[in-house]
């Protein structure tokens, strides 16, 4: 194992995250350590230092991956003025965050899409479905909130509820929950179809991690406002989220659109597994930047009217 | 000066920057050089180090940021679920980033709002007008683009593009560009009373950086998809654009909607100066936490009976 200290991109041991944290039916979610930490090179780096490497790790990563956001851009961007003969859709990426609460949504995101460009990132949260809402198909809402072409998508929560708090909290009769399975399927066919690139991830959290996380909140005024006592209801009902959740990704996991199962209760190793499945997925994708769709030497000329306006600057690119 | 190599944010010398770059009718561009540096603890760094340093206290910066903006967002769900009496609306900011071609937009939203909490970011980018825009008064699009409450918006071009570049182009007669400043008051008016605090930044380079800038997209293949030969022909119009921006920033700046240009042919010192904009503003708004709209005992109560779940981790946390 290289020295980690160079700050370079460390690859995960035993194989791509990708494959290591994949899950296929018929999945068993008991059989996921939630402090377990697959890939992470423990050769590398001590007990007592993985936490800063690790997040170390993400930062570099998140580095690499606004190149890949930029290359991802510009393809879609390139693709939207001379579309594809052969009808080929320009490439976006959508990654699915979803756990019970307190699992580490929203840290996830600070932190891995923290590390991206901000200006290629499309993230949008989902909460319970409003009056609005309701009055549609429950894809309604998610088709809205697609990332366009050469975007990043980033769903905090997704349709997946609608399998998950619907089913548990009994919000439809069980055959409209039932039918959802095979609806997904559809819908995420016609995405991936359409030129987008799925990655769903369950953060995997302990029934005891998430009572230590909740009683933090308690315990820090600044976290207040993050608690929802109607959690700890929910926080009753633990089994039959998690039958829920193993049922939704046995039904719901093709090649095409994989989930993967983050164990979650170290949040520094969840944040280093999510950033390389991210680098992993846009690695599949083999980007690259788009040729010039303009004559170079005639701009350089235009640019440069007897070369006076470019001498001007003694310091190129404002450095 | 205390030593910036601690690791602490440094503040601006001379004033708040909010006040060094405030610029109030009549606006004269030309008398402000894109490559100063107002506020800039020269004292701090030696020159070579100068750079470095900007890009840390951005970083640092970006942290103390991210607390606000949770401060924001916390603030905004409580308002949302026990209303103010007295009506006073839930805080939003908006910060509207205008520029010429190459003048540093894109890269202040990577460098600055890449600091920030990107779940708590509302990052918007305007371009020509569509079709189904163009059916719509200038404002309809922006409308829809505001921030919700508790959410810091980011504008990568903004409503003035309709007195700039609408203008310049003679897009429109010039009796409606002309009627434009009024709407455009009447309109930001309406969303300060709406609960948004805006910053409006023109981020000021010359027009050699802007020539260096252009031709350094020539030189650089994984640059070329960023470069339009119609920002050569914009180019052409720089006077026209000038006395349009001075146009734009003296009849729209009132106090309550100020204009800040900031000299941007330094990207490091345009990112400074933009985090410092931001941080001094949300000064300005006295943030703070929430209290809990919930029993706090009652609560220990419910996720410890008898202890047993949170005594399960020997690790708080996750950590």
């Amino acid at each position: 194992m290289s020295a980690p200290r160079e700050r370079v991109v460390v690859p995960p041991v035993g194989g791509p995250v990708r494959e290591l944290l994949r899950v296929t039916a018929p999945v068993h979610l008991g059989s996921i350590d939630p402090r377990s930490t697959p890939g992470l090179p423990d050769a590398a780096v001590t007990g007592e230092h993985r936490k800063g490497w690790a997040r170390e790790q993400v930062e570099l990563l998140g580095a690499g991956l606004g190149r890949q956001q930029e290359m991802l851009y510009a393809t879609a961007k390139a693709a939207e003025s001379a579309p594809d003969p052969a009808g080929s859709a320009p490439p976006r990426v959508l990654l699915v965050l979803q756990a019970v609460d307190s699992g580490g949504k929203d840290g996830t995101i600070k932190r891995v899409a923290g590390a991206m460009n901000p200006l290629g990132l499309h993230i949008r949260s989902f909460g319970p479905p409003t009056p609005e809402e309701l009055r549609h198909d429950f894809l309604w809402r998610i088709r809205r909130a697609l990332p366009p072409p050469g975007y990043v998508g980033v769903f905090n929560r997704s349709h997946y509820e609608d399998v998950l708090a619907a089913r548990v909290g009994s919000l439809v009769p069980a055959a409209v929950w039932r039918a959802r399975y095979d609806e997904i399927n559809t819908f995420e066919r016609e995405l991936t179809d359409a030129g987008v690139t799925l990655i769903k991830v369950m953060l995997h959290i302990s029934y005891a991690e998430q009572g230590a996380r909740l009683l933090a909140r308690l315990d820090d005024p600044r976290k207040h406002w993050k608690y929802n006592p109607s959690d700890v209801d929910a926080r009753a009902r633990w089994d039959d989220y998690q039958a829920a959740y193993a049922d939704a990704l046995s039904r719901c996991g093709p090649d095409s659109a994989p989930w993967f199962v983050v164990p979650a209760d170290r949040k520094w190793y969840r944040d280093w597994a999510v950033a390389h499945l991210l680098r992993e997925t846009f690695d599949t994708l083999d980007l690259g930047y788009p040729p010039a769709g303009f004559d170079l030497e005639r701009e350089r000329e235009r640019l440069r009217p007897g070369g006076a306006e470019a001498e001007g600057t003694t310091e190129v690119n404002g450095r």
